[in-house]
């Protein structure tokens, strides 16, 4: 932590400042320039993080030298972190998470119908939500527990492993009785206490970055599940609020290397939601892949214009299949895996 | 509801589109323009929201008429909403309802210190956090009850209506207890559940509008609580993502005017999280008012260099002071009201 | 300007870099902490701003103390700016700048219709275009050097002061000949070759904020006309790029107080260009006075449904004489002056 | 064109309307919904983008239905465009244009030394820039026509054709004597005489997309450039304004499907400007070329912490190498080609 003095910084307001500082437990070093003096705190950062320096008169800024993320951060795992998710299904550290079906579970029929066709294409996770967290109050919320349950036996019988979201921390029991792996959505990245939840749980978890959360907030968040004790956390970047109208998001692809940079935790793209356009989302897909992404997240759905929810954004089943031959190419040339979903069984 | 027809568009597709839009229930008019073809859609365009009508082959757009929200908007109440706070504070049609405290409640001591000098400044409503929102795990997260039932006991000694935030639907009904008015933060907006929750009370509820909420999205926010049957929502702007470090966020004060044209409900403003900056806060509070907001919200702390949250960006008594001489000034000249907390008791 | 060094810097890197430091003519302080080593560059920081320090190998991260205006700051002038533009009018320090105007100059007679009304209500500066930025190579592009001949004349008639845009280096010479001062519009604030030539006349220049600008840039483009010699720069808020498109642009208010805590120049608001909506341009010019802004731009058209650019965004003659009444008010209260043009003549 | 009607239209302003629109030429189909009446326009919508209609009494909103580019459009040219650069090199349609180059030209052997090494890399574009736009007056600004000379010397020697930035229409004919691609940088994307000027030449124009222009802005530049008869122009996504500072800006690259679906011109990539870290510019390189990008720009420097500009941005020539050779692979698996500069030379 540095401080910067303000130019008119009086000899009493230095006084007290280093007073309290060393009441923080704090040593530190002065560095008289020009313009400015500037102080240097000497000590463990993260426990000066919360005190209101700046506050302190005669102080003009305040600067952080380090990151505030522990257990996220590449400082504290070298190495990549690998998740195993069931069914011999494998993500970070080179392979990669295909996670394919449709936004809504909305029957039995239906999910089986899709969930066959997107493993047919390559799809190693299978995606459905039963609880939807909806703009408007007067949208269609999900079949829930009915719909965990066509969930559950439709990865039983297909051999994969399952997402799905949960919304609200009164119904993490009931969904880790489903699942095998939670999403957590782009709208309660800070929802902590749903964070500190599914952090006591032992499942892998998917989060999701918020639409104006910053890829240090994203990973604050994971810090949080990662505090409980939880240490499978999958990243998800799904895109941010942006001026152009013409894609829903703007999907930040360079989140990714960012995050590879800072931190052992795998990272995955959606482009289904980042662009809401089914013209972009193969392209999208690739580059995700092709920018080192851990896995990628799409929508599929096999009548898109009876969808009961986000139907304009989903793949049909043959355009998912050929975005998948594409992204195998991509990953194969680039060096990484993509593991197949039951290969071991039976 | 308008839907665009590619130029490429199929009699088949035509067709077909006719078909579905005859089975969802609607009638249509068919615009046949130069370029393009335009299909007008007649009946309750609420219905279609959900439809995904850009999915079926041949549509190019889908262009929306109406506001997705009904309960909260101007065309299903035309007059100002005005809501009963306690102690005879009201907010909306004039009533400018002003809230003051610290961040965090920290102790009875502080808060009653604090309390004294904002109802003295002319504050009616006391604010302070139980339970914090806090982006770092390792960050003070409040005192929890025992916060509550100080705030609660400085709300009676005072004779100032008392608002503290609520962050998880578990905690809806302990919370409920101890205030006058919930307030749901920025981060949980869209904590949909949340909004049930509070939309089940029968408290006001201070909606505070997410970083990267527009106008829409905020209304759509208060139509969840309201269509629970609450139909007591004050609207708060407290600035929202910018790409400009200066300050903390972007205070949209045209959200004002914005929210007043297309609904009944108040909106007040909260400077002191919009700006992070207390140099900023003064000359914003002013202007709020001055831009019709029916409060404002400031946060008001006796030693910022002490505070356990956000102390930076509190004024210390005598600066609120000063800013509420200001906008009483204004404030009158503009034919506003500030009501007196406990003016008519004793 | 702080240094700070990677954890894994090793000793040749520290000597390298410290040889490169003192080849620059800079002495330095170390400050080692328990995770970082922090290296404190004594000198003058300006010069040291282009040189490429986080190239060097073995540093992560460099930090800037002070900001990289000069002519522009408080600090380099302690005292507000005002200025002369004509006919008794003066902005800064108190006074208020009123401009009124049509979008486009579209003909002499419309120009002088609209320039009696707004004077009548007591604007102080007479705006028109004579050469508009046009996003389309299809839409209106102006009256050229004809419409600056019917703006001089309705100034000079009139006796106020008069402002139109400069878009072209080319053209400074030209616009000189007519008006009483330059505008530069959002989209050439980064135009440097126009700003050294307006820097090179002695003008009162009107730079307005780029659309994603920071209140940094926009003083640093106010830093190159006054590095050439032209001391008379009015800032202008207009709106930045947002997330809604319920309004054109998002008005940033806070960057009154914010550029007034900075910098000793004058700064005004243009809420036309900024909400792009009649119904908020009241309410927002009085914002932006209450907010302590310096004075206020708005577009009045007698036919909005004629004119021939932005006619959508213009206010009526009669509503631009009731937001000036309001105006008024608002100005008194806070102790603001608005300056009444030719008051002094005949 | 589709025209809304306020619900409390009256009959009278319909009246008004309907003459309005007979009066711009054209016709109208009228569809009654149940809350509210549309007026379809029928005929050439491009004469309509500027008239007023939001202005007319009764009108609640005005909705457009085409585009407003056309050369531009993938509707008046069905075919990808492909353009020659000089040496064998072409760029759309499957070829690659690869630049590589320093960001400032500072001196004839630095500049050999850096075009030896990126065209031994694949590079096929040399860039260097002799005008260079600063934020700052205070910062270098280039060498100016020696520098033009120097490039030009590159290009010829090194048999690779070459681009520089011209900022001031003043100096187009001046650049044009030296370069074989114009480079409009991002702050000058909507300075309208510069893209009439260099319009008017028929050299290649690599046309940057400025920090907040949406992509349909963007194509709106290129029909300035366009419609002044030159048919050459290269888009070039280098990054948007976002509010996450951990990148200079956010690459774009769902802007690459978007492009290719509204237009026949090809569009490149910049990750050196849209990231500012050369830790992340391989990843983002590579993605891009997976996205479908034409072409990637990248800076390089042999020396960047001797570079007068950009330094810390650049890569040094072997990472350039590394990133060329994962590019090749990536763009051979997906079928493009990069052409060799000067390969059918001698």
């Amino acid at each position: 932590m540095i401080i910067v003095l303000r130019p008119d910084c009086t000899d009493a307001q230095r006084q007290h400042l280093f007073e309290k500082i060393e009441e923080l437990g704090f040593r530190y070093d002065i560095s008289q320039g020009e313009k400015r003096t500037l102080v240097g705190l000497i000590g463990e950062e993260d426990k000066l993080r919360d005190a209101p320096l700046r506050a302190i008169p005669g102080v003009e800024d305040v600067m952080s030298v380090l990151k505030p993320f522990k257990l996220a951060s590449r400082e504290f795992q070298h190495d990549d972190s690998c998740f195993d998710l069931g069914h011999g299904v494998r993500v970070g550290a080179g392979h990669l998470m295909m996670i394919g079906g449709p936004c809504a579970i909305e029957g039995e029929e239906v999910l089986f119908e899709i969930g066959r066709a997107v493993k047919a294409a390559g799809a190693n996770v299978l995606r459905g939500g039963a609880f939807k967290p909806r703009t408007s109050p007067y949208s269609y919320q999900g079949m829930g527990e009915e719909g965990l349950k066509i969930l559950r036996r439709a990865g039983d019988e297909l051999k994969m492993p399952v997402v799905t979201e949960v919304m609200d921390p009164r119904r993490v029991e009931l969904v880790n009785r489903y699942t095998d792996i939670f999403q957590i959505g782009a709208r309660n990245m800070q929802n902590f206490n749903l964070l500190n939840e599914v952090g006591q749980t032992n499942r892998p978890v998917l989060l999701k970055r918020g639409m104006s959360a910053t890829v240090q907030d994203l990973l604050m968040s994971a810090e949080y599940i990662l505090s409980n004790g939880n240490k499978q956390v999958i990243l998800c970047e799904r895109g941010v609020k942006s001026f152009d109208p013409s894609t829903r998001n703007l999907l930040d692809l360079a989140a990714i290397p960012n995050v590879h940079g800072l931190s052992h935790l795998p990272i995955i793209v959606d482009p289904s939601h980042a662009t809401g356009r089914p013209d972009l989302i193969p392209a999208m897909a690739i580059a995700a892949v092709a920018a080192g992404a851990d896995g990628v997240h799409i929508e599929v759905h096999n009548c898109p214009e009876k969808a009961m929810s986000d139907g304009p954004q989903a793949l049909l089943p043959e355009q998912y299949t050929g975005v998948m031959e594409e992204l195998r190419k991509v990953a194969e040339v680039l060096g990484r895996t993509i593991p197949v979903a039951g290969a071991e069984e039976n």
